[in-house]
């Protein structure tokens, strides 16, 4: 078997021994291939949730939570009775819940116009408690907020494809090409690249092999334009002897781990990525993705980090 | 003494001196087994005790600073006289009382209604101030609950026991396993393991002496699975001339430190952990605890990390 | 060519073949000369924009859609009809647009006096929900200062020129200086200089190289006073052989990384800066920029950090 | 001079050539014995100030600002004619701009009872802009007590004295001890010492000499007891050939770098302290601070850091 004359490096943490043929490792998405079974729920996963979620889910979620916490407190004034409420229009029907609905809101935000306001002690009691749990759901929503914002996600966008092409010399190179979307600085990006192959093993099990692989330049110390991340093909690259239906059948898959100091959050960041053999292409070259124009100035097209020709 | 022949490491800062026997150095529950006394208390320690408690503790001791503070203010009024506030239905008696207080939570959170209000100098005067306590407090509360809520806590689950077994070749090797117990992945893992033994001197004191433990992979780039932590018992080994029994006299305990990328937190998180020889068992297997579907998906089982068969 | 006979480092990240001249790299105040064309704009870039932004500006864009907000709400209360708002002065024209704004204001910021209040089920509605909104904006407004005023901004000023100079010994040396503005101290702070000079090729385009250049004391562990980083040209430097007209016709730019840890944020910040051959001045020295006063006081006077003589 | 014979390493920062002998470096607060002068201030250096300051300082300045805000409302309110307010008691005279400072209070907390009013486009434009500006000013004191709060300052408590005094095999060294006070541990700690030295020059300026000293253990992983730094005096050490009166005249003082990992706020800390010549004392020993109870639990008695016998 070819595969054994590459030294092949450690286990990268995934595992080299699968009872069954697995997908991708890392998903397109940059998450990972696994489910997890028979874990407990907690507080910090809902925080979790509602920080990583997307911005349309955030304002439904919280737009349900405010509605729904008003909602059970209009319930308590109206089965109290609305007629506890001085000032309402009506105390009675969905007119007169409507109303402890809005005494509900003018409660929970500590609005209080005065115009309803509690008249019974049991009301009194009930919008103390609400306007003081309305404190603590607007101290929360700020937290949420400020998390969402201020989470140093990174905006490197990766080449959709990933490159087997001729480089200097004659010389065979894999390549990959990043950009940074965000106007903000990368600084001190580094780049470690891992080749995964899975083969079936004489006991009908599957057998996972990892290979690091040298790239010509692994370390930048600034990231403003694109970055071609390049690993030689020479003989001691384990891509050297296999041919392109060899990788195939090894359902060769790239996996990329890019860190790096972010500038606009002041934070150190770790980005995953991956490349499934479908993701390759052979014999075609990235085009440039900048020019300088007649002012000196360096002009980047973000997009055309994809683009090969 | 057999100890004396195996080379053993620096003192990872526990000291190896005792003037009796102690028990393990890592609890459980991973605090250390230190009590300190003659420290001085600080604010910071209450903002501390407020963010790591428990969210029973928390909404406990948030409901009881709400509701006392509110009490406190409760009394002035009463004190000062609430026929001062005007709009009350009691002026005095414990009904005289609960309007107080109820005025007390409109002004500390500023629903202000209206119908109840200051009509003195000096009433006027304590609900202003304590409007604007009102506001130091919920700013307050809102950094406590964001505190909780942002703080990096991994959850990174240890299996109940470490294993002594049959590797690999017939050699034999200790060795433990970890799962991540959130979606969220930790990245550039890595480990540090100590041996800690601790022996009668001559002057009846108790000396502690430490051996850091080599590792068949002490760093692992992604860890969506399980990580099982081997250290391969050979020649160098501090286990490789003691039985049972002499771990067991020598009461030793594995300490160990784990150090990682958190993607949930884009924080670097520092995890500690220990084995007493209690938790130690010997020739059992770590039963694997994924699986690969009929879909190509890798399915864990979080809780299998503590099953041995 | 000479510069062939300089040992060049590699691509620090910016590119080795342009296809014309470029400006420099990196500009006066830190940023980088590239633009980007082509990217989506997200929320997020809107907060770093509200985060970066100088106080005036942030003052005013604040101004704006607070007040921006209400003439929505006035205009949605007018059009619905001001009548239904009791308790305004005046129902019509721009007077009653007026109290439909001050109606707003009230309600946005929860102050609710109640001289004005709802008086339909339309109005009461429109208020719940502005209420409730302004509950949001207040969170953002909290989460955008808060991310204003943590941001970990260090404050090292670079001297204005770079000095091409005599050093020690009759040997000459390229350095420039830099000082903490901030009374909070930075520790362990790195420098990394790099020379890089373009030039045309036989093609027409432009080849930029790039040299690493070693420095007398490139950490230092404290930084309370100016550091002045020396690099000493001896025969491996590249500035050796190098007049000041050869720099010149390269377009010389030193590109700069200082990383620290800084107190004032408990963060390790990283800098970037660069100097121009424009910036350079040849045979003058830095002034000592501190003293010792008579109580053995040591008197930093910052903004002679670019005080040369 | 004797000095020539020791290896001096690299200045750590501080610069080496003086025109007058200097104080000790780093202060026993641990800032530097420098003053800047010239240097401009801007806003986030009172926002640092406001974080750094103690906490009676806050709550004074805090209380200073939130006055004086309502001060400022108050005189406006009084300017444009407190009868403009709808419900006040007195229009003029003191008790009149009391009423008026009440209103602004109610106003700017937005607790708006409404028994007070404003009644005229005037107030009401005052009082909107006023409540706006409340949520601003609750929005930045939010951010400051969350900033003060969840500021990473470690607790770590050095020895008043470091000493010189027998070590091991009748060898001398240089030690001194550290405990952390908090009960959150702290994890990977390092630390860097370096002796600096004074002495006049010939041409009457004074140079500062600076030598890294070797440590016993620069590295612990756990720090839940004491930690005593040791520096062997040995042929090596800069101590070696100085006297005790040496070491006055040469006004020695030791600088120290503490990094550590604090488990408390999940950030990687930075300490700096120093000892003075006049805190040195020769041929004592620490006290153990730390004693084992019955139940085989560890008492650490934190203030014993500084016992010496």
């Amino acid at each position: 078997m070819k595969l054994q004359m590459i030294r092949k490096t450690k286990d990268p943490g995934i595992g080299e021994k699968y009872d069954k043929k697995s997908h991708r490792i890392i998903n397109q998405n940059g998450t990972f291939n696994v489910q997890r079974v028979g874990r407990q729920s907690r507080i910090k996963d809902i925080y979790l949730l509602m920080v990583t979620t997307s911005w349309t889910n955030f304002i439904f979620f919280t737009a349900l939570y405010l509605i729904g916490i008003n909602l059970i407190f209009a319930c308590l004034y109206f089965f109290v009775g609305v007629h506890h409420i001085e000032g309402v229009d009506h105390t009675t029907g969905w007119k007169g819940f409507a109303d402890a609905f809005f005494f509900s809101v003018q409660t929970f935000t500590t609005v209080g116009y005065g115009s309803m306001y509690p008249d019974s002690f049991g009301v009194k009691a009930i919008s103390s408690f609400e306007a003081l749990l309305g404190l603590l759901i607007t101290a929360l929503t700020t937290g949420l907020l400020f998390s969402r914002f201020s989470r140093p996600t990174a905006r490197v966008v990766f080449s959709k494809n990933a490159l087997i092409t001729e480089y200097k010399n004659g010389k065979k190179a894999f390549m990959f090409r990043m950009v940074n979307e965000r106007k903000e600085n990368l600084l001190e990006t580094n780049a470690t690249v891992i080749l995964s192959l899975q083969n079936k093993t004489s006991d009908g099990s599957y057998s996972r092999k990892y290979y690091n692989l040298d790239l010509q330049i692994d370390h930048i110390y600034f990231f403003p334009l694109t970055w071609t991340v390049v690993h030689e093909i020479d003989e001691d690259s384990p891509f050297f002897n296999l041919s392109h239906q060899e990788l195939k059948d090894y359902d060769a898959e790239i996996l990329i781990i890019i860190t790096s100091y972010d500038e606009a959050f002041y934070e150190d960041l770790h980005i995953k990525h991956s490349y499934h053999i479908d993701d390759f292409v052979w014999d075609k070259k990235f085009k440039k993705a900048f020019y300088t124009n007649d002012h000196g100035e360096v002009i980047l097209k973000v997009k055309d980090v994809h683009t090969i020709e």
